[in-house]
């Protein structure tokens, strides 16, 4: 099964946006063992795509569009696969009432021209996007699958996901599938777990193994081929076994558990509830704790203290230096108290790029349980940016290993 | 001058690394006016490689050929423009030579495969790379220049600058360069502003427009073409103040003034301090609020009130509902109190995926200044990610308006 990506926008070839919906549906692909032999990026001129499609559909047996299915003049794909084609446009009635729906939940009179997006080539099956209002298109000519698929990454992964690559794989011969297990790592550099299990890294054929970083966490994925997906996990169990009780509790869960899921679920098991008091990361630590649904069955809020005379008045912060072990102590049992939570957790420090008392980069993390009260000073190289993400990080993991009865030793 | 950028390397179909040089490479081009109708990108094949290269021949002036100039066996980009061009291979002796030296600098045995490097079409010029063992190569075949350098980004940065683009512009022409200008718009949807400025778009060449949505910001780039950059910014200025004039305070920044700066700047301006109070966006209203550094002259602190009760102990909000004006406005003003700022913030509402009292996807923004607290309904259909983001720009751009007097009136 030969598939080629067709990147569409004049933004793509003048360097103004990267190409990542062709790294990512490359890497997708990839991943269920489909072949890719050329990639393509072609302007907003309705010829060239035209004749790029043409030139894909020549030698693919699938081809994916990404990009011009918006509602403005310049986005040309669907008028261009019509050319492709030989096939001419047609308007979707049924699309035309879920667009004037979607404009009318948001409460907004809809501009005629977004009616373009109900468009399409006569007889192409139109692809539900619940993230947006340009549907995905699929049609077949002359043996090659075809499918647009809107340039906005969120829509076009979800498309992706949900309906294109199930349509290549009912249509694919290929028997072989590829699956993997990523364990998810945090305290440890990577150098250390490389170091760890290098025996099981050298020779490591079928499952092989990848170390990854990324976020703040180490990742080590373990990839196996076989007939089907339970031959392959069975080749992955004891590879991960044996991983997981190398690494001990630096694995923190597996393929999409990340920490804020692992911490949710640890609180909702304990029954406890949590809150935040929060300087150097303005915030993020609470967007974190409330980024899945359910949260509010565990969070209770979170209180910045930016200013430093809001860290005395509702935390109880002393005077002097505020980024210690101690004000980071008094910021979690005082967001503990303030905020009516079982379990606290807070950051001071300095965010960069100026020094604040500390050089930038270094802060401060505490967890206040119904048990204790712990802190830990870290450092972070790198911009604000980095620098804030990592302490995020911290201080999700730190109260992970608080509650677990552990404490990192690092 | 059209010239096309060919990217070898399957590790770019495989989605493993992402293809910056072409981003690079086009940005570069643009910068000096050179036109780009397509990339291609062809794994580490030497037919599919030359057939890239044909294909690009017919169509461009200039081909930028990256990657697959190393020494080892999958490096095929010098037997593929020889088979694309019908010219025999000849090894460099002076090339030869200066391999065997920089091994020698290094101290290390060099290994014999690392001859091919001084391998490349009869006739070739090779172009001196400081940064790597492999040169970049210069030829030309039916009037189309075509140059060959290596995939490595410094390398090819070095190689493209030094070499490449001179030996172009030697040729071109073309002595014009592009400017942008971005203007970014917020509160009205894309179909709204592409209408808006439909004459505006239609038939215009030099300067030209586009229209591009990210990141909740419906933003309009006005390009010119000339023969310097001050020439093409008095050709953007007219067109640039039209836009303004028709969309009005809807544009609220140009290039890069993002709205957490145009705010920042607008607080210090008014010598105005800044606070939230957030229920359904946990704590990302303070993060973009810190964004930047230098928020600490404004910005005070921020309660994210996730829980009803927090709500009424410390933000004064009464029982029922709280996806409601009366919520949203009684929240900002106890922020106001309860942080000790000039300015607050605050959202209520419904981040989804379950409703919460309205559909998901519903908030109320409020803005409490000295002078007024105002409140406005918003929705967004998404997924909570999306909605998230939505609430939040929308608190940043409603806080603008509020202190420019303005109120949204969409």
């Amino acid at each position: 099964m030969i598939v080629e990506v067709v990147a569409v926008g004049t933004e793509l070839l003048l360097g103004q946006i990267v190409n990542s919906n062709a790294t990512a549906i490359g890497a997708a692909l990839a991943e269920r063992g489909y072949d890719a032999h050329f990639q393509q990026v072609v302007g907003d001129n309705t010829d060239r795509i035209s004749g790029a499609v043409r030139l894909a559909i020549s030698r693919a047996d699938a081809v994916i569009v990404t990009g011009g299915l918006g509602p403005t003049q310049d986005d040309l794909t669907r008028e261009a696969v019509c050319r492709a084609v030989g096939l001419p446009m047609e308007a979707s009635e049924a699309h035309v009432q879920a667009l004037r729906r979607w404009w009318e939940r948001r409460g907004v009179a809809m501009a005629e021209s977004n009616l373009r997006q109900a468009e399409h080539p006569a007889g192409a099956e139109l692809l539900a996007n619940p993230k947006g209002t340009a549907p995905g298109l699929a049609l077949e000519h002359e043996g090659t699958l075809i499918f647009c698929v809107p340039g906005v990454p969120a829509e076009m992964l979800h498309l992706l996901g949900e309906e294109v690559l199930p349509r290549i794989g009912g249509r694919s011969a290929e028997k072989a599938v590829i699956a993997n297990r990523l364990l998810r790592t945090w305290g440890r550099p990577e150098s250390y777990v490389a170091d760890a299990l290098d025996d099981l890294y050298t020779g490591a054929v079928n499952p092989s193994l990848a170390f990854l970083a990324s976020g703040g966490e180490i990742k080590v994925r373990i990839t196996a081929k076989a007939a089907d997906r339970s031959e392959a996990f069975a080749l992955i169990e004891p590879v991960e076994s044996e991983v997981r009780s190398r690494l001990g509790p630096t694995v923190f869960g597996a393929d999409d558990e990340t920490i804020e899921r692992v911490l949710l679920q640890r609180l909702n098991q304990l029954g406890y509830t949590i809150a935040a008091a929060e300087s150097m990361t303005g915030g993020l630590v609470a967007a974190a704790l409330t980024s899945l649904p359910g949260s509010s069955a565990v969070f209770k809020g979170a209180l910045v203290a930016y200013e430093r005379g809001l860290k005395s008045r509702l935390l109880g912060v002393e005077g002097g230096d505020v980024v210690t072990r101690e004000t980071a102590e008094r910021m979690a049992r005082g967001g503990r108290e303030l905020l009516g939570a079982d379990v606290a957790v807070s950051t001071t420090g300095s965010a960069g790029p100026e020094p604040l008392e500390r050089p930038a980069g270094t802060f401060w993390v505490a967890v206040s349980t119904p048990d204790h009260t712990q802190a830990r000073e870290m450092r972070m190289a790198g911009d604000r940016e980095r620098v804030r993400a990592y302490a995020v990080t911290s201080a999700l993991q730190l109260t992970r290993l608080a509650l677990l009865g552990t404490w990192w030793k690092g």
